[in-house]
């Protein structure tokens, strides 16, 4: 038994999903989300910036005495993770070995497809990890810059017509690999896993990273004899910029009202 | 006579449409560019992140001892110049004003559309200094937050298909107004005039207003006698995240290489 926190973080909106599978397996947990909505997006920076501000994010979360952190994002546990992760006093678990083993188990034709932030796809960890797990394996990766920023914008809704062209114009070349099972390799784009699932067809496997991160993290917590098995749990979100923005669409995504529950801070400061 | 640079910036390769101009206008001057690409957007962000960035990008310029800045940015201008401009010992010039002024001489019906980030459309800093010049004139303005990831991730040419979805989302409401004249209020803006030009048809007059800005600050030195007349003019490119993404579709905006001129810099020091 531990009634430390679990932190959960991401460059913003994105990382909901794994925090709404977290509050749904562990629902005693008390949870702090940090989303830095006033860098997003990280996908499209350098691994240098991406590592600064991953920094900063742990910085911030470990003034809660969090017993572990879940990276609830894929450019900075691809990117960033690595060279972070042994800085802190507590285990940091990030999206792609989760992710990438159940890609593994769920394909049948050993052809995965791989789409990503472009720092995520540049930094082949998916590619790596998969190819860990099954050498058999074949991969494709594609970068697909725009989904976060129409993520985090709101075009959400699967009928968007934005969000099925730039669906249509990244997974077009993704679909003549013939993959039968795709990781949403970043944490934003299970928001709109319903029209990419739309566009690519029902038979192929979408693996959304997030969950299964918070699949990982309960396992780990539960081994560890590190889980908080009752009384009410306490969720804390926190974010750069205003509030106003991830109220809204994290209310949406999250399936209930998180107005009021949302609090600035000032992520340069750590 | 004043050797000393004009300092131009943007939160990313907007502001090279000023800045283009500028070299074409002054080619003596030297000018010092920074582009804040490593938490670009800016125009998605709350006031208070865009007045904290937009002093840390002045700080930064204010190294080189510049004679004049010019803020090439609509979000900057029309959110943080007001509440800055005082507090720096060489003048500022923001784009607003002189395209406001550009826009009500261009128009023959008196209806002007406007186009921008969220946070120039909600600071409403356009139809202020529209009615301002001719309180007969009536706007529209339309955000458009999408169009700065589409510019910053290359999609500029007239053709692509995500940038005309982008364009047909956000400009059909406009048309509705039907305005003459339509002010690009954001300067990543122009970069896809063409394309916009295309959806709206010629016969509306697009306002540019790096460019405008950039004659602002022509007439401003000139009548100071700030003005550099001789000389082998030198042009310097810094920006917060990879040089690399910037070189690439910088050059191919300015209509030359810039590779090897941009510097990277860590704007969370000033």
């Amino acid at each position: 038994m531990n009634p430390n926190a679990i932190g959960v973080f991401d460059s913003g909106l994105g990382g909901l999903t794994a925090m709404k599978e977290l509050c749904r397996i562990m629902p005693h947990e008390n949870i702090v989300y940090f989303g830095d909505t006033s860098r997003v997006p990280y996908g499209t920076r350098s691994a240098d910036t991406i590592i600064r501000y991953a920094r900063q994010d742990l910085n911030f979360l470990s003034g809660f005495d969090i017993k572990a952190a879940l990276v609830a994002c894929g450019t900075i546990s691809a990117v960033a993770l690595d060279s972070i992760k042994d800085d802190y006093p507590f285990p940091i678990i990030g999206v792609i070995d989760s992710a990438a083993a159940a890609a593994v188990s769920a394909s049948q034709n050993g052809r995965i497809g791989i789409i990503g932030t472009p720092a995520t796809v540049k930094s082949g960890a998916y590619e790596r990890s998969i190819s860990a797990a099954d050498p058999d394996c074949r991969t494709i990766s594609i970068a697909c810059p725009l989904f976060v920023p129409l993520v985090e914008n709101g075009h959400i809704s699967p009928d968007d017509p934005l969000t099925k062209g730039a669906i249509e114009l990244y997974l077009s070349k993704l679909l003549d690999f013939e993959p039968d099972t795709i990781i949403l390799g970043c944490t934003h784009y299970p928001i709109i896993a319903k029209a990419i699932s739309n566009f690519v067809g029902v038979d192929i496997r979408l693996i959304d990273p997030g969950k299964e991160a918070a699949l990982a993290i309960c396992r780990l917590l539960s081994l560890n004899g590190l889980t908080n098995d009752s009384g009410p749990a306490k969720r804390s979100f926190y974010v750069s910029d205003s509030t106003e923005n991830f109220e809204t669409y994290g209310g949406i995504f999250m399936g209930r009202s998180i107005n009021g529950e949302v609090h600035k801070i000032d992520i340069e400061k750590y």
